[in-house]
C-alpha cells in the first residue's frame, strides 16, 4: 500500500499570482538559480510551466537553512511553502510569476545534481555530441520545451484538422517486404525464417495506396519513415511525415486540402494568417524566375532572362552561348545600405555561382543617373536603358549574368546568387511563403546507370498528353506532380497516381525494372490494381523540416527529442552498438568484417 | 496542365434523402450489388459512406445499357444521375439512403475487377490468410471500415483528452541500442558500423523515463512496439500502445489519469457511461476472488476458500492437503436452464482445471430442500448449510472444489472453471468491466535460470516497507505496479518508477545484472539518474487489445490494417523475404543457414 513519500505540487512553478498571495503551496522542480546573501537563499524554481523565485528568509530554522545550504543547480526538491506578494521594486515582469515569491518553510531534496557538463539553456554554445550525450539535460532548456510543444502543436491540429474532414488515420506496419528503388532500405532480419529479412518502409507509399484500393478513401497517418542514406547535413535515418491519401481526387483537390489545412494549423498554432490559396509556379517557371524548383519568397530578386539582349551586346562569350542554343540570365541586386558591391564580395558571390556549374559571374554596377560602369558594361554601350528597365534595376544596384549553355545550370548557379545575396542584404522578410511546384519532369536521366527513372516515384500519374510518348521522349514528360515549398525548403511531395495495371508496368520498364523484377517487387502493389482501384492521390508534408520552419530552425535535430548525430550515432545511448552472440546466432547472422586497408 | 478525365463525385454514396429530389448528382464508388431485370439494371453503389441505390432505366439509351450490361462486382465507377424519391412501398428504412435511387444518365467505367477470391463482406466465412493476402479486398468490408474508423476515432480521443491535460506528445526513436530482457530485440543492421547494430524498442520505456529526467512532466505517445517473440496466438511482431509518463505523481495520480481518460473517451466514443472510479483489487485478493490476475468482471461466481469447512470435512485428500498448508478453494455454479450438470459436463470443467495444475475438480450438487448429492457430498455430511452459507449455493446449483499444495495454481485452475461456466452458462453480461489489480510481487522466480527476475520490469518501484529487505527476501516484495483489466483481459500495465541509482542498481543485481553488465546496457539511464532525476511513473495501455475488446472482436487481426498472420508472415507482400547479394554485402552481413535436419 505504500508509496514514496515526497510532498506533492499543489501547483506548478508558472501558476502563482498576487491573486495567491498568503496561500500555502507546494512546488516540484529543478533549482534553476540559487543565490545566497549571507543567510537568505533565493532559489529560482523551474518545471515545465515558468519558474518561481522561492526564498528562504534568514529567520528560517536551522534545518531549513542547512537543506537551503546544501542546494545545487539542478537539484530536483519539493518546496512548501507561503506565497507572498513582492515588494513593487521588486516586481519582475518578465516572469509570469514576477508578482509573487514564496517562503519556504520546509524543502526536501527528492535527488541530487553532478556536476553539469554545461549549462541549461547554453544549448547552441555548447557543442552538439555534448548536448546530444547528455539529452536529458538539454532537453531542460527552454529552447527544447518550446519546440517539443510546438511540435506535439503543430502534429495534434493537423490531426484535428483531417479528422474534421472525414479522414481516417490508419496505421501502416513497419515491418514490410524489402522493395528497394532510390535509397536503401534498412533490413531486419527474421530469426524464425534463416536468410529472409523484413525492411522498414522508405514510407507507406504502397500501403497507403493499398488502402485507397481497399475503399479507405480519405487516410493520412504521422509516420515514421527510414533511409539508409549516408549521413549529410541535416539527415537523420529515421524522420516523421504526415502521410496523406484520397480517393476520386484530382490535383487540385489535394492542393486545395493542404491549404485549408495548413491555414488553419497555422492561425491555431502560430496565430499567424496565411493566404488562402498559395501562389503556384510550374517547375519550368521556378527555374526560370528563381533559378530552382524551391524558390525562398521571403524576398524579390527575380532571375531574367536576358538573351535578346546578350546578343545585341558585344560580348562575345554571351553571344556564343546564345549562338548555340544557351542561356544568359540576370538578376539585380538592390543597393543596400551598409554593404558595398566590392570586387572581393563578387568575387563572393562568383564562387557561389560556381559551384553549381557558372563559368563566371558577370557584373554591372549601376551609377549615377543610371550609368553603367565596371565589369561588362562596355560591352552594353547603347543598350543602357534597355537593360535598367529589363532587370528593374535602379541607382546603387549591382547587376549579375550568368550564361550557360545547359539551362538547368544556368538557373541553378544563379539561384546560389540570389540566395546569398537574400542572406547578405538582409532581403528576407519574417514571413512564411508558402508555395505550389506544379508540372514536374516526370522522369529524370540516370547518367551513371545509363537510364531514365521516376524524378518522384515511379507511381506518379503522366499528364493524359504524354501517355503516347512516355516511351518515345520520356524526358519532355510532365507528370501530375506536385511540391509544396516554403521559405526555400521544400515541405512536401506529392502526386496523383497511377491505378492502372498496363501503366503502372511502362513506367516500370521506362525506370529499368523488367517485368520479372518489377513483379517480384511491386507484384501485390499490381495485384492490387485488378480489382477496382479508384482514382487517387496524395501527398506528404515532412514534419520534422516544418516545425524546425515554424520554430526558425536551421536544423531538424532541434525538434527531434532524440535525433542521431550526423555521423548516424546517438552519444547518449551510444547505438549503433555491437550484440551478443547469441543475438547473431539466433538470426542466422554472420559479421563480414571489411578487412583493414593496408 | 491535364489532369486525369472521370466525373467527380459531388457527393458520398452515404448522403442522398428525399431532400435531394431531383437534383443531378455524381457518385463515385464500387458496385457492391448488381441485379439486371431485362433491360433494367439495380446497382447498388458502395462507397466509404454507404450504398445508393443506382437504377439504370429500361428507357436508357443503348450506350448506357452496354456499360451497364458490361459491370460486375466490384468495378469502380462514376455514375451521373437525377435523384428520384422511392414509391412508398419501394423505400427501404434499413439504408441511409433508402428513401432515394439514382436514375443514371452516364456511368463511366474507372476499373474493372477481376474475378473476386472472395465475396466482400464474408469476411468471417474466410480463411484468414486469403483475406489476409487479398487485405485490398477485406478492406472493403463493413465490418473492417467500421473498425478502422473506431480505431482513428478511439486514437484521437485519447490523443484529445491528455492534450487537454498539459501532456505532450513526443516521438521517441524506433532505432536505438539493443538492450534485451524479458522478449528479444529486432535488430537493424548498420550499413556504417560493421557489426554494429541498431535494435527496434520493445517499448519506449527507458527514453520516457528520459524525458522525465528531462523535465517533460507529462508525455505520452501512441507508439510501436517490437518483440521477436515466438509467434502465438494473438500476438503481433509489432504492436500499437498508448505510452505515457508523469513526473512528481503517486501510484493514485495515474490511476485516476487513465480512469478520466476512458470515462471520457467511452462516452465519445462507444456512447458508454463508466463508473467514475474502477474497482481496485490487490494482486491477492485478486486471486483468492477470481483465481487470476485479470479477472473477467462480468460475471460474479466468486472464489471461496474452504479451508476451514475441508478441515472439518472426512474427505482425506482435501484434510491432508490443508494439514499441509495447502488449499482448497470452491465456487459455485450457478443452476441455468437448458444447461445439464452432467458427468459429461464436469468432466469438460475438470479438463479446464487440470491445464492449470488441479489434481482433480471435486464436486456436489445441491439439490430439492438443499440436499447435497453426488461427487465428494457424503464428506461433507453435517456440514451442509456451513458449505451452502459459505459458497452461497441454492438449489440445482453445483459446487466445485480445487485443492493444491500450491496457492497460484489452486487458484489459477478454479479460474479457468470459473471462465469456462462465464462462458457455457452464459453469465457474461454486455457491459465493459475495468479494475485495477494493485500490490503486485516485484519479482517473480526464474527457475529455468535459477535466479529472481521483474515480474513487470526492472524500473518499477518497490513498496517502501520493502527496502531492507530486497535482497533477503525477493519473493515477498511488493511493487508500486499496477494492471488495468478490461472484461478479463490485462489492457495496460505500469509503475511509479524507481529514480535513485543505488537503488535502481539493487534490483539490477537481485536480477542477475551484474554492476558491469548493468553499466553496459543501461547505463545511459543509470547516468540520467545522476542529474536531479523527478520521481515519475507511467502507464501503457494496448492500443489494439483495446479496439479489440470495444469491437466485440477477439483476435488483434480484426483492428489491425496490415497484420502478419501467426507464422509472422504478411500473405499480401511475402515478408519476411530474401533480399539482394548486394543489400547483404552493404551490410557485413552473412547468412548463415542451419544445417538441414538429417
Amino acid at each position: 500500500m505504500s508509496e514514496e513519500v515526497f510532498s506533492q505540487r499543489t501547483t506548478t512553478c508558472g501558476a502563482l499570482t498576487k491573486a495567491d498571495n498568503g496561500k500555502i503551496v507546494v512546488l516540484n522542480g529543478w533549482v534553476h538559480r540559487d543565490r545566497n546573501h549571507g543567510a537568505l537563499h533565493f532559489i529560482n524554481l523551474r518545471d515545465r510551466y515558468g519558474i518561481t523565485q522561492v526564498v528562504v528568509d534568514d529567520d528560517a530554522s536551522p534545518a531549513l537553512q542547512a537543506v537551503a545550504s546544501e542546494l545545487h543547480l539542478e537539484y530536483c526538491i519539493a518546496v512548501t511553502g507561503i506565497v507572498r506578494q513582492r515588494p513593487d521594486s521588486m516586481v519582475n515582469p518578465e516572469m509570469s510569476t514576477g508578482e509573487i515569491e514564496v517562503k519556504a518553510q520546509s524543502i526536501e531534496i527528492l535527488s541530487r545534481c553532478a556536476p553539469l557538463p554545461f549549462q541549461i539553456d547554453d544549448g547552441k554554445e555548447t557543442r552538439e555530441d555534448l548536448r546530444l550525450k547528455y539529452r536529458y539535460l538539454d532537453l531542460r532548456s527552454q529552447g527544447m520545451q518550446q519546440r517539443l510543444k510546438l511540435r506535439h502543436d503543430f502534429i495534434l491540429a493537423c490531426r484535428k484538422y483531417l479528422s474534421s474532414r472525414d479522414f481516417y488515420e490508419i496505421e501502416t506496419p513497419t515491418m514490410i517486404k524489402s522493395t528497394p528503388e532510390g535509397a536503401r532500405d534498412f533490413l531486419v532480419p527474421s530469426r524464425i525464417y534463416a536468410g529472409k529479412f523484413y525492411a522498414l518502409p522508405q514510407s507507406p507509399q504502397l500501403f497507403k495506396q493499398i488502402l485507397m484500393v481497399g475503399g479507405m478513401d480519405k487516410y493520412f497517418q504521422i509516420a515514421r519513415c527510414y533511409r539508409d542514406e549516408d549521413a549529410r547535413g541535416d539527415r537523420q535515418l529515421e524522420f516523421t511525415q504526415l502521410d496523406v491519401e484520397m480517393s476520386f481526387v484530382k490535383r487540385d483537390d489535394v492542393l486545395s486540402l493542404m491549404e485549408g489545412l495548413f491555414n488553419s494549423v497555422f492561425r491555431e498554432v502560430m496565430n499567424y494568417e496565411l493566404p488562402a490559396r498559395f501562389r503556384r509556379l510550374t517547375y519550368n517557371d521556378a527555374l526560370n524566375t528563381y533559378g530552382c524548383d524551391k524558390p525562398d519568397l521571403r524576398f524579390d530578386v527575380p532571375l531574367c532572362d536576358v538573351n535578346e539582349l546578350a546578343q545585341k551586346s558585344s560580348f562575345a562569350t554571351f553571344k556564343d552561348i546564345v549562338a548555340n542554343g544557351g542561356y544568359v540570365k540576370a538578376l539585380c541586386a538592390p543597393k543596400t545600405e551598409g554593404v558595398d558591391f566590392s570586387r572581393k564580395y563578387i568575387t563572393e558571390l562568383e564562387d557561389a555561382a560556381k559551384v553549381y556549374g557558372a563559368q563566371g559571374l558577370a557584373w554591372i554596377k549601376v551609377g549615377e543617373n543610371k550609368s553603367l560602369s565596371g565589369g561588362v558594361s562596355k560591352f552594353f554601350a547603347g543598350l543602357e536603358a534597355e537593360l535598367l528597365a529589363k532587370v528593374d534595376a535602379k541607382e546603387g544596384d549591382l547587376i549579375l549574368f550568368v550564361a550557360h549553355q545547359n539551362w538547368k545550370k544556368c538557373c541553378a548557379s544563379l539561384s546560389a546568387v540570389r540566395t546569398k545575396l537574400g542572406r547578405d542584404l538582409k532581403l528576407i522578410r519574417k514571413a512564411f511563403e508558402f508555395c505550389w511546384i506544379i508540372d514536374f519532369p516526370l522522369f529524370e536521366y540516370n547518367e551513371e546507370g545509363g537510364h531514365w527513372e521516376a524524378a518522384h516515384h515511379m507511381f506518379s500519374m503522366p499528364q493524359a498528353e504524354y501517355l503516347d510518348t512516355l516511351e518515345s521522349d520520356p524526358g519532355s514528360v510532365k507528370g501530375d506532380l506536385y511540391d509544396l515549398v516554403l521559405n526555400g525548403y521544400e515541405v512536401a511531395s506529392g502526386s496523383i497516381r497511377i491505378h492502372d495495371v498496363e501503366l503502372q508496368k511502362r513506367i516500370f520498364r521506362i525506370c529499368n525494372f523488367d517485368d520479372k523484377t518489377a513483379e517480384e517487387r511491386f507484384g501485390f502493389l499490381l495485384n492490387a490494381f485488378r480489382y477496382g482501384p479508384p482514382p487517387h492521390g496524395g501527398i506528404a508534408p515532412g514534419v520534422d523540416r516544418m516545425v524546425m520552419i515554424m520554430s526558425e530552425q536551421t536544423s531538424i535535430h532541434e525538434v527531434i527529442a532524440f535525433p542521431k548525430n550526423t555521423a548516424a550515432v546517438s552519444p547518449m545511448d551510444d547505438s549503433p552498438s555491437e550484440v551478443d552472440q547469441q543475438q547473431l546466432d539466433d538470426l542466422h547472422l554472420i559479421i563480414n568484417y571489411p578487412k583493414p586497408k593496408a
